[in-house]
């Protein structure tokens, strides 16, 4: 569903061409100063409008808070944010309605649902979803004060250097993926529950929540399986449990164990592409060749980062609760 | 916690060297038959036994039912099983209590409970502990009947054959990983939840809860990253959604899309390892070098497939009954 | 917290004196059509407006639709729905920020939240949150379908008549309580869950998050405790398991049984008093003795059998869900 | 289902004449001396063994801890205690699977399991699970600690003196109900949470799931129905939140305001008496008068004082985690 958390909670919703987007957080604690202005650092980052390789869709993308702010400071009630969609064009999708676009939900969420969903635009299952992720990301970062979390792009279509890739997307006039990698520093040891809430579970349970997301890895990732037990292990090397090296990523046991927790996820290349595929169109009830319009990013890898340090921050903010070391009044 | 699901509910618990390791399953639908032998086979795969690089501790490892059956029928209450531990010697343990292991739980477990935390052999977070998951994995396939679960060895310690893996393990007198893949055929359209409750986010929430796994990936997965959009796009080939190529891994928009699930996860090298390694001993607060002497896996990938085939059989069950497939009373 | 139910589910969130109130439905079924106009009868009835005994405080109270509706049918996506406050004047409490209120949650929410908590009017903790439930409770109805849901006053301030009980009050000038019963016919035998999910526990949990509430009983209730055994139970008649009487309330061992489901409430009177009371002064530090001003129910119990059906119906549709006998598809 | 709490979580299981009933706790802290004499008091009382008007059965209904406790201390892993059944005799239930008792679960769960219940003694639905509740009653109360949790019995058949209400059911050779109240002493002001999760919302949940309770009512309960607000509502003496009277049995607005915690319960007559009574038989398909035959109570409120004050001491642990007022190591 469209809830997650255990003490700081969100309720997602909304869809990319109604309303609007929002998330309730439910369990924040009372006491946390919130202006809108800290929002736009966050939300800039995820439009990545600037940036080649993403789309010109323009929105303000600034939170209005509707609950839970009095004098601009949580009050402990549930926090409600809503984003509004100004610029949608839904014209522009309604007729793919019977062509259901590979990559996308079409076909699943059709199936699911019984075409009652609203397609337009992915509806429910768009990236516009990530703004109510971003916000609430934001308000998790400052309950966790000193505990930075940052995630940036190790590669796009296989090259380190972000321009590079990209241009290959211009090149071949297709969409292309990346790999994004987070860290976060300045955790207390034993963050993370028992078996079933172990960090990476929760973890990487928020990060699939994200569209296009294909792999996660903590620490040397898939190359752990590759190594002898006695090179992957971190020697301790003192008494506050740092390590020679960290090929666990800063989590064992499922606990953190107080150094750099380092993980990295894959992207899938945008499922748009303005190049021809093959699909089923399910009114002539055949194959049926096609190419995407309208406005869609080449690479939605570069809208990534913020979003997965948000969902991080919203996984940790609720673990540093349960831990008891985010207290119920911020003072 | 040790808590997991929604309608198909699991309850973990139990230690390595105490009484025995156990699960409560609460929300299985009244009417399903069981009996003991039809564990005898999942439950000797995850022992591994007859295996070079698996210890030799043997174990009955057969489920003692303490409620929910009746005339080796579920009743629709909590079922309850335990796994009697036996053959268990903590004397090995008790002499390395001031030194951490590296890779272990014993340094994060030890600051997260104070020191009360049960340490012989890893205590609750053993790997004893995915027998209990075994267990469960038992009913959830039973519960999901043409749908098959199947999980193989991809490659130990870089080879794609276990013998030659596991002979570079004894030959450098050290322990390996692997990467593990699972496959799952027959499955509906549309299992999985919005956002959230992914079929990737549970899964990979449940896989982080086996120890030692350190990545996932869903169909191309981490490769995907540096396709072309058209490349990794699945082309629907007809009006039941089958598709071209599956680089999805049978997943998209989060709901299954009626073609084969397949995901690979890697599984690091055995923490514990013959090979001398340095830590931090908490009595004399210095650093010391020391070798793990007992019973230990040179490459516990090898037990794996079976852990893994469990925990997707306990998503997928728990979904098919979100999703009313699964009905309350089985006939 | 603000969040109930397993496979329905909802997120209440709002304040008296904010911008709103609202409510997001987490797991409605898709295809459930919708239409504002269908609020209309139980929104009034939440107002009472032309009751004696209730406050003039005029709003439209009608649903706001911000995610989860597409051509005015429910897309299976969160289901958002916003209740503005038009009316509002804060002047009204702000004065009164000193001075706690005797039975209102001023002082266990002014320590419980550190003074952030927004005070005006109740806050988060104001019947007009009750608001949310009742909207949330058409859907529910709704989904319902045959199934009945009817709740009226018993009685007033001891009074059979609500007229007299009123004005017992208006003689007084003071406010009363009252006492206030729901029936439900047309329910399928076995809605419920084992043990702490018994029909009687989850109806008064949803029922004690109404404000003022101070008791429920179920069937016979409270007289039950000084009959005999043999009086008590209800005979079975037939095949049906129609019941002879009705003292069980139509729920034996957790579960529904087929025969109407009976239960009352009790309502305390309106904290909120033209009459002169005590109370403690936060600033001066001294006791102090004030009356409540402003707008002000004599009889909150008027207001609450619209409210008691919503919670009820809620309850309900989520048990009905858990049952499978609600589609995940409505058709 | 059978799992109940938030951070302090229940996992109940077992069958009365099954191995055992049991429970498992998630989430208890480390650190919590636990000796099995411990047990010993409350246990005892639950059976009520020597009072009149209880049954003979005798069981040892000691706890056997089978995971989470480690030289008599708390791990903070699941505490799993079971209570194992040694005293029973299936015999005496057998013969009437065909006939219902009226006012037990025979009936509903015969339907919502399709008859595959294990109807042996009532089952999962059984009395004999409290000795679960009350095992867990005795944890959450050393949790705790200077906070008391007493209930007592108001009335037996309408009696004060609970000898006499006794006498009353031996000389009508029937079973009689009761009154039972509950008093919590030392509570901090603001345990609770918003709206659904309130003190009542919370406390009646867990109360429901005691068999045979029909009603609950805090402060002055049903009674308040019936006063003027400025009788009903507690005048604030002092800035500690002491109030002159406590109508409102220590919670105001969800949250406990510092005075003493008090509510009743009805529990209804033992459902097995003695008495000729009317029911159907599935097998003739007709009408047919019997009577239950066996050892019962003939007053099941002589048992209820100790289960109450267990699921009371449930809740409020979990309530006082949640305000970070236990901590995670007791120490």
């Amino acid at each position: 569903m469209n809830q997650f958390g255990t003490l700081f909670k969100l309720q997602i919703f909304g869809e990319s061409h109604g309303a609007c987007v929002g998330v309730v957080i439910d369990g924040c604690p009372a006491g946390l100063p919130l202006k809108v202005e800290e929002f736009e650092v966050d939300m800039e980052r995820r439009k990545g409008g600037k940036q080649k390789g993403t789309t010109p869709r323009q929105e303000d993308d600034m939170p209005i808070f509707k609950s839970g702010l009095f004098n601009d400071i949580t009050t402990g009630a549930p926090l409600t944010m809503i984003f509004e969609n100004n610029n949608t064009r839904s014209g522009d999708y309604e007729k793919q309605r019977a062509v259901p676009r590979p990559g996308h939900s079409d076909f699943t969420a059709h199936h699911k649902f019984g075409g009652f969903e609203d397609y337009r635009g992915g509806g429910h299952f768009s990236g516009r979803l990530t703004a109510a992720l971003v916000g609430a990301g934001v308000v998790a970062k400052k309950l966790l004060k000193n505990i930075t979390v940052e995630a940036h792009i190790v590669s796009i279509a296989g090259e380190a250097d972000v321009e590079k890739g990209i241009q290959k997307a211009i090149d071949q006039k297709d969409s292309v993926g990346g790999i994004v990698e987070c860290t976060v520093k300045g955790l207390p040891i034993g963050l993370g529950e028992h078996f079933f809430d172990s960090v990476e579970s929760l973890i990487s349970h928020a990060v699939f929540a994200i569209p296009a997301i294909r792999g996660i890895e903590f620490g040397t990732g898939f190359a752990a399986a590759n190594m002898f037990g006695v090179d992957h292990n971190d020697a301790i090397v003192d008494a506050s449990g740092k390590t020679k090296t960290n090929h666990a990523g800063g989590v064992v046991g499922g606990y953190t164990n107080g150094n750099d927790l380092v993980f990295r996820i894959a992207v899938k290349p945008t499922s748009s592409t303005p190049k021809e595929q093959i699909t089923w169109n399910w009114e002539t009830n055949e194959q049926e060749t096609f190419s995407v319009k309208g406005r869609h990013d080449l690479c939605i890898a570069l809208r990534v980062p913020v979003v997965l340090e948000a969902v991080t921050a919203i996984v940790l903010a609720d673990l540093m609760m349960r831990e008891q070391k985010i207290p119920r009044i911020i003072q």
